[in-house]
């Protein structure tokens, strides 16, 4: 018995076929910072990492109540506690348009866990599901980890990322599963209005496919501007919402996200077994924070979300004046969320003409300041910026792209 | 454009074949207890529903510190904290024939989220693995999902539920991906010898196939049992090992869990990159919780488990002589965990010959007392009893027992 009998074992397709675009693309980076400027990281779309964001005390002293209690040890039902599935139906499904019940509920390990439920039981191996682009990079990862085909819908910058409604019929095909909706969106920090959502509920009806909408952001939408639930708007397309603490409460880490199952007419009936299935491989979440989710969803005060969502427009303005004043940059404009997609204009900064991973290389290299190049969410020539970070941080980031974009600015006069 | 215009949409094919054998065959079985008993329930693996079994107030009280710190609501890598994986190295690790690193660590939600990756990443569609039976359902459950074959080699409740060698050996093809144990055993409370698990460490050497083991009742063994991580007897064949909080800590619900990987010579280079590509698609466990990994595994007392393993232990003897002394039923005195395997005579019993899910129903009609039957688990004849519950609720559950089984009771005079 030799130590090399041993073959080198083979892992599965499905696991070495998994990638997470953003980690190839950021691997392939030269991300070495300027070693004489400190770290500003506009990168990472978790809101608590600088302290000016968090979870409301409230919430913190009511998770306390329930560990002391020792009530909520236990294994929950693998869908969740009843108390924790209730308390998200009343939190949204409040609207007449669309009731929840518990049993429409299904709690997952974060929003993550329940997208990737959504879109292990709505789609099957050889179909193709439609995402928007630019987009959230995990569908992709878990579609293709399933064997599920992905076809990306254009969004439209100029019309404030509204999706291009053509652009979604032409890729739709047999083999279609369902249309993917993210709203307000990452990267692009878009709210759409109810006309757009009703455009997106006309094609699926035609086309007879249900729609899977990401509301991990919902709520989070700036002055002027109201977030609609898209089931609300639907009479006849089945909706599956997926939603979470991570974003509204500031707490990421935790891992608590959910899908709404919203079937006016029993069409999911199938795809509802489907789910509630694959809610028993693994269980979803934490025990503690279902047990005071009841708490956290109906009890924390209206004042802590305003509160945020003023913070989160102070900075989104605060960075859409900035880069409007850098050369060379055209920030759109976001409605909501966290996150704001930038333009690279080709002509202006013709060293990052169609090269906005070598822009955020050297903006890392000479001024390091982090951000994700467009071809992390499918769309080449823009870069993301999250501006979550206080506002000093902002404006020296800012400052120094500034200094960066001057450098390689060519005028056009 | 009517309601019924919209078809009935489809469930994918994986995620209808996910089924959980428990949930099936308790579905079919007609369990209305009798009205004039209160229920007791010996079918539930949650130590935490009576009361006796409880985390260690030092856990809680360092939660609640970590809560109050707000330091660890953010994400957390997607393999988990660095400080966690270096704990469960440190704790899991100590033994240099088995050492680990941060590196080998994979944190996931739940031991069986744990189960999910490392099934997902080690067994490729049109392959089988090996399963004990008597087994814990979910591998079977996770396998089918993901289009695994499984094959049953039997453990022999004649040598306290040790693998039969050759039942191992005659299902073993070139298609096959690993052997998984599960030591000490749910449903068995077996609890394996050195000389065992090298034994088992030869047929999975012979044939060049990793092990996988389930080590999530690791150290709840009882006076004269030693528990060995089996990776600690292995040279060359390589092991993935699952863990938990679950079991040792009394926390099913809080759902961290984890994989730890020996591979000493690299031939799992490949799965352990499968692994980590796995691990991107939701995220492990709940950041807190991870947070105070450290604190929980290296500074809880010892004498908190070995009062849990008293605690235990006293009620197993309990329950083994409790059931010796009923006629028509022989119990396989466990060695560990929280479970003992019961035989029902059919001889003895006739009524239920070879229909230890009648048996259970009848005994949930007439007697209120649940038990999981033997069909459970893969092996007909036998029913299962979790003896967590206290000492006079166990008496209880068992004076109805006999009660039962002597008016079933076919003398053999
Ligand atoms: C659009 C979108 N959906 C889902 C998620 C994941 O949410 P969770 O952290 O709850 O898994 C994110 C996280 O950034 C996101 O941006
Ligand atoms: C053998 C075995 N493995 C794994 C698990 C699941 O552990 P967890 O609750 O951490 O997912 C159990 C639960 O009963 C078990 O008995």
């Amino acid at each position: 018995m030799t130590m090399s009998d041993f073959p080198v074992l083979k892992a599965s397709a499905s696991s070495l076929r998994t990638t997470n675009p953003i980690r190839q693309i950021v691997d392939g980076m030269k991300t070495v910072p300027n070693p004489d400027l400190a770290d500003i990281r506009l990168s990472i779309g978790d809101p608590t990492i600088f302290g000016n964001f968090s979870v409301p005390d409230s919430v913190n002293a009511a998770l306390v109540e329930a560990i002391n209690s020792k009530k909520f040890n236990g294994y929950p039902p693998s869908t969740g506690y009843e108390s924790a599935r209730a308390a998200i139906a009343k939190a949204y499904g409040s609207d007449p348009r669309a009731p929840l019940t518990p049993a429409d509920v299904i709690i997952a390990s974060g929003c993550s866990g329940a997208i990737e439920l959504a879109i292990s039981a709505m789609a099957d191996e050889g179909q193709n599901i439609l995402l928007p682009r630019p987009g959230f990079s995990l569908y992709q990862t878990i579609a293709e980890a399933r064997g599920v085909e992905v076809r990306h819908y254009d969004l439209v910058a100029e019309k404030n990322w509204e999706a291009s409604i053509e652009s979604i019929e032409a890729l739709i095909d047999a083999k279609t599963a369902f249309i993917l909706i993210t709203n307000p969106s990452n990267p692009c920090g878009s709210n759409y209005s109810e006309a757009h959502l009703l455009e997106l509920l006309a094609v699926a009806q035609k086309h007879r496919l249900p729609i899977f909408a990401d509301e991990i952001y919902a709520d989070m939408v700036f002055s002027g501007q109201t977030f609609t639930h898209i089931a609300r708007l639907s009479t006849d397309v089945p909706v599956i919402s997926a939603g979470g603490l991570a974003k509204r409460f500031m707490v990421p880490g935790w891992r608590l996200g959910w899908l709404t199952i919203h079937d006016r007419h029993g069409q999911l009936a199938q795809i509802r077994d489907g789910l509630n299935r694959l809610s028993q491989l693994v269980l979803g979440a934490n025990s503690l924070l279902q047990g005071v989710l009841p708490t956290i969803l109906l009890e924390t005060e209206q004042s802590y979300f305003d509160n945020n969502n003023r913070m989160l427009e102070e900075l989104a303005n605060t960075t859409v004046e900035a880069i409007r004043k850098i050369p060379g940059l055209q920030p759109i404009a976001p409605q909501g969320a966290m996150y704001v997609m930038v333009k690279i204009d080709p002509v202006a900064l013709p060293e990052f003409a169609g090269n906005d991973s070598r822009f955020c290389e050297r903006l890392i290299a000479e001024q390091s300041v982090h951000c994700l190049p467009g071809a992390c969410f499918g769309v080449p020539g823009y870069f993301r910026i999250v501006f979550t970070s206080p506002k000093e941080k902002l404006a020296e980031a800012f400052a120094r792209m500034a200094d960066f974009c001057r450098k390689y600015h060519v005028s056009q006069e």
